[in-house]
């Protein structure tokens, strides 16, 4: 009999970015988004989408360059927690706990192969409603906010690296993460691949850093759900000056109807339009994408994505390396 | 420390129904939603939608009055069945196996203390896609049907019963079912309750069955995922004589965005039409909805739903007392 | 050879409606429908969508009751302005020139022989779009608004009178309009009946009044155009108190996919949610529905109009004469 | 007083396209968009889309080379129709009347200077729906087509021409047309226009041919009105090998939901894919879209249009003068 799966890690919890324009990046989140801020700490703003239950989804902090700062993973139980925390120890890439901070208690800390900083925890805090933000609809958080087209739920977070296999093959062992779609070009290495732990296709995705920058961020996505709410954003984004890098347009890889923007902070942020599909299948058979249809893979109709789509990332190691000239 | 949850059953895999009118309930399934017939055995006949990955997901067998055949789960592993099925037998409604039949490998049966017929499978068979249906879209198991509105996969199974708390938690006991929602009347009674095994609000719920039939069956539901679908299908369904009976509204509970119609043969069925919200949350405390605000945990918006919704199920016990007299 | 058609009426150019509660109807159209204020003068604030094109579209006024203040409709020239005047002065429901008040220029004021107040001119001022509402997309008049679900633009009136027929010609005859619908009972009365001078199946609709109240405003209509945006903003209403009559849903007649909501003022409003159907035909028949296929004119699919659809209109003479007693 | 307009034209009644391969090409219309074939005769086939109410919206005639047939104008009077006529026999462009067809009455026919053959007509005849497709709603034409995702109506034409400016000015003066949008470059030229005789944006657009081909179609457009059919009929084109130029996206000329794909026979047609905006204003001031914010009206949100969308049109010329090499 195959071995069975691994059900301990339950979801993305939050993620952290980088920037170096934060009141920019905050009226981007808040006045377009949606987005609630629930804290703020040092040079950190904590905010939350309003179908998110936990006291934050995104951290945005104020760094000099655009970037990742952590991805939060957080566990089906506190005995699942204690059974990944051994793994990754085991893999050599763990780091140790960090004592928890503001909405959230004890995280183990860790790094991808190629750099990204990741924590795993079971400890959150929930975030606590206002009274004029209850709302009867009672599996809602709080009420649908009246600003700009706001966002529901944080979806995934897309990571680029030097070698997709190895980090993918890392989150697959010691995290329990599957493989739903990947894609193999004519000289057998992988070039992407989408993982999850849930019926989504990915909370996670790797695709192939040509720039090897170490641990940089593609994008991070938030969800809608209905594909109205993406032209309606998009329409937004044309008159207030966002830069719209692609979309929207479907991918074949994951079904999602898509668009990515450049928040003013630099990070690329992917707005998720559709429902996509879900896999409940529990032996679902990877889906590869070969060259000789990856053109369908990557855009199945609509808005096609630039060359840059594959090059940049947060920080932008070009920019850097211009500099340092 | 609590204890851990059960992540053995992966997904509904499919539902029989039975009709009076099979000719007419074929049309209904393959003419308005797009289904595709993959098989005939006896007065029984197997469908599937197009993303629907197994053989079949629904199978509709002729008897002189319509109801609920059986309904069909998957288990995350072999290793997984062979747990359930052991629990199973010692709930006492266990009722062994089947050998197997078109599309499947060998299946336990089960009977809901309230008498529906249940199975629990590993081994399915895939849908073996004819060459002129292949996509080249591989996430999709066939091409997307020219005909009519197509739905786009099973959803879940409404069940009626005379007693909902003893049936939620035969299903969370004995098959690792979440309870995610439900309803307790004013005198402490459970008036209804909706469970899943993944982020799905549902794959089955339970709703009282005021005139105690016994094992009916309240609905099955397809998914579009898409709100417009919803209402392209209610457009054919209002030129076409098939009566809606309620929707396209908006259910506070699960947030469905839904319609019901009665097939052909008196089965109702729910078209599911958004991709209502998902419960990633590993301790996610079930919402209750209590008389003081059940009317908007009903419909938050749009059509409301007639007296008859909470009293009509297959068969018709009513019809069947009536003809006793 | 027939008759050639009247094109001297161009659409209809602002509502006025009356409400006992300012403040709240002013939160209403502002901080939900995302409508901008764009002046005040005594006691009536002015509001446009945020593509109307001219000063305003609503003029909210206060008074003790909910009520219409007056429709006013806008010619397709100045000497079409003048035949139009000469007709009215000719039926003996004109009553002579208005000076003209913030935001257009002379207005020939008449009364339907209902007694709804109306006027007719030319002169219109065009908004003046702030510098940092200004749009690079030029064919809309200003940049859409971050506020509420915003809706588009003014789409058409709809009121309740003692005898349609004897309306409907009036219209008809003195300004051109044509009939595009209507319903004719057995007992052969007339009991509603849409009217156009564009392609748009009504920009004035009249309906029997069985209170006979005399120029009672049943419902003025914002338009949305996309059904996604009806759900939305019913979303918005279900969590923040406004009362939802009926819908979304939609209707056979004009194929409006509708929603009537009261705003806190008392009066009926129409947000209309997708494109409905357009004539072109310039001989097009009048649809006839008929008490053996009205119910589905009514409703197409969706939610049901309860009775008070048929009765409320503002002001609500019942309460008046209520108070009167 | 300025000259008042001229409403003799009502709508765009049908176009005849050629096609080379009309199996393929009937296999477009009829399988994937809906639509509905009302007769045949000679090398002709006449087809309609489920709302349109005349017995014909498109002919599709067979043809060595793809390319425009004709352009027929419905007026809104007889009268009108005498008024048009007049007028054109002076223009220089009459050329005489054509005595009818399958479908229609006695037109007369002409070209635009750029030598698009059109007709203007009065007489037409109603599609007979056959008794198992009337429908129940009365002002739709028959009942929505099972088959396919089905087009509504048809909508515009769009034609490409050496002078833009001759030719809009042919159509303003001759038949009332309203210019609405249109291009001027920075030398001063008129790169595009688009004119309607309704609220629509355009019934007609006028685009420079760079290759100066004489009477070369751009596009037809056909109507959905709803966005969600656009990215249904693009997943059926990505799966049925239709070539998607360019969409769904949306431009900001006429604010149109777009899609552009080429029939088998090598003809583009346009999807239109939401309500666009329509004009009320009686003196609406043209939009002018400049170089130096041409790319937002182009494309305001989306996929990006090809170069090859300024210089393909039917026939094609360069293949043409490729052969005569």
């Amino acid at each position: 009999m195959t071995k069975e799966p691994i059900f301990d890690v339950a979801q993305l919890a939050h993620v952290e970015i980088y920037t170096p324009k934060p009141d920019e990046t905050l009226w981007f989140f808040k006045d377009l988004l949606g987005m609630i801020e629930t804290g703020r700490e040092g040079q950190s703003v904590y905010l939350k989408a309003y179908e998110d239950t936990y006291h934050h989804t995104l951290k945005v902090t104020e760094r000099k360059e655009p970037g990742l700062g952590h991805v939060a993973w957080r566990t089906s139980s506190p005995q699942a927690l204690e059974r990944r925390v051994k793994a990754l120890e085991e893999s050599g890439l763990g780091q140790g706990w960090s004592e928890g901070e503001t909405g959230q208690g004890a995280a183990y800390r860790f790094k991808t192969p190629d750099g990204h900083p990741m924590e795993i925890l079971w400890e959150v805090e929930r975030y606590q409603v206002p009274d004029d933000q209850k709302t009867a609809l009672l599996n809602r958080n709080q009420k649908r906010p009246l600003q700009g087209v706001p966002v529901r739920r944080l979806d995934h977070v897309n990571l680029m690296c030097d070698e997709v296999t190895r980090n993918k093959e890392f989150m697959a062992e010691n995290l329990g993460f599957k493989l739903r779609e990947h894609i193999i070009l004519n000289d057998g290495t992988e070039a992407g691949a989408w993982m999850s732990v849930s019926p989504l296709v990915h909370e996670v995705a790797f695709m192939r850093d040509q720039l090897q920058g170490g641990g940089r961020l593609h994008h991070i996505a938030y969800w809608y759900g209905y594909p109205q709410h993406l032209m309606d954003i998009a329409d937004i984004f044309a008159e207030n000056g966002i830069e719209i890098e692609a979309g929207p347009g479907k991918h074949g890889i994951s079904q999602a109807y898509f668009m990515y923007v450049f928040e003013p902070g630099g990070n690329r942020v992917e707005l998720f339009g559709d429902a996509g599909y879900l896999i409940f299948d529990p032996d679902w058979e990877p889906v590869t994408w070969r060259e000789d249809n990856l053109a369908q893979g990557i855009i199945w109709y609509g808005s096609p994505l630039p060359a840059e789509y594959f090059m940049y990332g947060t920080p932008d190691v070009r920019k850097q390396k211009e500099v340092a000239k």
